[in-house]
């Protein structure tokens, strides 16, 4: 279209991000242009600490600057209690929360048979052996409440039956602050099933 | 918060472009971070390009790979026929419509005193230069419909007076595809007293 191709290649590369069209991408370079290079080289710099800096716990598979995670190098936190998690962003989800005082093991995916991804693919063979380490009371499946999240939720639990942990899922029902108006069936069906004593 | 501050960084930087909050710009690194260090390298090597290949074309102040934009170098574009710009981003927008034969004057930004933009900042001698080379037989101006953009435009129509170039200014009116009923008063103004036979 023009006689940018280096703005043109900066703008498709920005499009690919999540919730990022090619319009917000534009809009995204010629912010960078305008404000000139000091932004570039900042922005250089964050992206090189990200690939130089950034590796995986290698305990629990969380995102790490050095070899084990923030929290699995925290003392204080209960080894004996276990959440297991698809992605680092929903880790990031519950740390900011702030209450959960147990550990972690990140997945790194679901399972998902049309892409290919098998319990092979995913962080299961570390957290079966966590497992028979005897060390983890409770197994806290927190998987994503998906079609691909319930089958992973179901492998999960099936690998930790035998190890004797205590396997428990998060609880589905109303979202705080959603409207029972807005709300989808199958969600209301579990809120149904699953009340509780008042 | 947590034991990452490379992406707490990049988030923190990521979020500094127009329309991108922390929850975007986290959603994006996380992005990144996952789909690995293809998609880095391939980001980092845009954004050296956007740093070292884009400059400003020595004529418009369009941006250009190259001493002069594509606009500037194309011997079928109507020379006679300027058309005063505040951004590049603009002129993309005439660009992509694709029927304005013309040739441009990015000036760079728009009057601000309260940002101490005046006509120093802005590229406003070279147009004068421009102006004043005879060439120029109409000057469109297209600054934005805003407070600023209207105190460029009278400025840069001053500026032309003594030139003896046709001074015009974009149409204001009724957008395309918009409903009257959701129209501002200052608009709906605009396309009155601007109402022509049909």
């Amino acid at each position: 279209m023009n006689g940018l191709p280096s703005v043109e290649r900066a703008i498709a590369i920005f499009s690919r991000f999540p919730g990022i069209g090619k319009k917000s991408a534009g809009r995204m370079i010629y912010h960078l242009l305008r404000y000139g290079e000091r932004d570039i080289e900042q922005l250089l710099q964050a992206l090189q600490n990200l690939r130089d800096r950034v590796k995986t716990c290698r305990i629990c598979h969380n995102l790490a600057e050095g070899d084990i995670c923030w929290v699995c190098n925290d003392k204080k936190r209960d080894r004996s209690l276990l959440c297991v998690l698809e992605e680092p962003s929903d880790l990031m989800a519950f740390e900011k929360a702030g209450f959960f005082k147990g550990t972690y093991h990140v997945l790194g995916g679901r399972l998902n048979p049309l892409d290919d991804v098998g319990p092979e693919q995913l962080n299961m063979s570390s957290l079966e052996k966590r497992l028979l380490s005897g060390e983890i009371k409770e197994l806290v499946i927190a998987t994503n409440p998906t079609v691909e999240g319930e089958a992973t939720a179901h492998f999960v639990a099936q690998l930790a039956n035998s190890s004797g942990s205590k396997v428990t899922r998060l609880a589905y029902g109303l979202p705080m602050g959603g409207e029972l108006e807005y709300l989808d069936e199958s969600t209301l069906y579990q809120a149904l099933t699953g009340r509780r004593e008042f």
